[in-house]
């Protein structure tokens, strides 16, 4: 089984964008996923191909039709398809790495980019949606939160990373932001590496790593310092 | 004074990606604002053009050397140059609606892009960059990040966006999530749009959806509820 992404959007020419390049490309060209573009006006009724009209209640903006986006994604959706549907919104729950773990370990996922002012309610709900939101701030449309969101998931699939790029210690894995990271040269513009780093005692080594690590939580996220604390008490 | 956004990354052809497209892309015609990339590897100093190093004391992956991206930072720095500097990293401070905001109403942005395990601490303290984070997730590297916050800041620059596109009740520019939206057709699979949403009384409509928002931001994001109703005591 292979991981495929099926975006509904009607900006297709964005993609694969910069997930056809480095990490996501070269994973791509080795057939560690899929991916696929549906573009929704295809899908449209009438002879504009208009797939959006003005908010009932009135106000700002256009509202994506909820008639024309079930087409494309019961087009998309094929028979027995296990894979869940998605759509880009700042409403969404928020995407995590967990979030991505999950994805990466499945078959896929059918992801729809809203655009305009949003998405008719009813396809939402009659199509089961998830909104996922990649953080708090507004796009100009859900495109580029697809391609951040499958960039993270991508990196996950089994095959895609090697050795080298191993992804245990890193933010959020462990509950903690990374500790500070240096190289050659030993000396840069008079700031050295800590002495500790080059003392080759890997006991001291982790346990500095360790302390940076909960600083550096403490200091900027003490929203993920409190979870870190009581996932600890827990154990 | 337009915009200008500098990107230092190794990777310069995922730019302008989708950013070269739509409401950024057409703003970007339009000259409302400017982006350079800048490749770090034309910084490198050996015949390799290696621009990372194996960390110091040990550990997986390579991390992007302190002297070459800080060349790199200085070649895109002009005289007088007042733009914010700034690191994408999972280790920095969210990006929210509010930072977008504040980099919009400014001169540019010089954006670096993490790569690799990271990036030498002492370049981060050395040019003073500010880390910035788009989520709580890991990415490949950080121009898709770059990609993202480009995109949030863009469409607020003054006359990006057209009044059809306003941004007032936007989900994060009220503190809340925003209302369920509905359009034409009256009836989608049996399912209708709420009564009131017809009913032409412009203060049930209003007050409709103020209370839509804040159910929905109750239910999925209590950290942003309980940060609006702190606000909503301080008036």
């Amino acid at each position: 089984m292979t991981f495929k992404a099926t975006v509904l959007t009607l900006y297709p020419d964005m993609f694969p964008g910069p997930l056809g390049q480095s990490l996501s490309g070269r994973a791509h060209e080795n057939g560690l996923w899929q991916l696929e573009t549906s573009q929704i006006r295809e899908f449209a009724t009438d002879k504009h191909r208009s797939v959006d009209d003005t908010p009932a209640g009135g106000g700002a903006g256009m509202v994506l039709r909820a008639d024309i986006l079930a087409k494309a994604i019961d087009a998309a959706t094929g028979e027995g398809d296990q894979r869940p549907r998605i759509l880009m919104s700042p409403r969404g729950k928020p995407f995590t790495q967990a979030k991505a773990h999950e994805l990466a370990e499945g078959p896929g996922a059918i992801i729809v980019c809203g655009r305009f002012e949003g998405v008719d309610q009813r396809v939402i709900d009659g199509r089961d949606l998830e909104e996922i939101s990649i953080g708090d701030y507004i796009l100009s449309g859900g495109e580029i939160g697809a391609i951040t969101m499958l960039d993270a998931i991508v990196r996950l699939i089994p095959g895609v990373m090697g050795n080298m790029e191993s992804a245990d210690t890193e933010s959020f894995e462990t509950g903690l932001l990374e500790h500070p990271h240096y190289t050659r040269p030993a000396e840069f513009e008079g700031r050295g590496i800590p002495e500790v780093l080059t003392s080759g005692n890997h006991k001291r080594i982790a346990e500095w790593r360790q302390s940076e690590a909960e600083r550096l939580t403490m200091e900027r996220r003490p929203d993920l310092w409190r979870r870190y604390i009581d996932g600890q008490e827990e154990v």
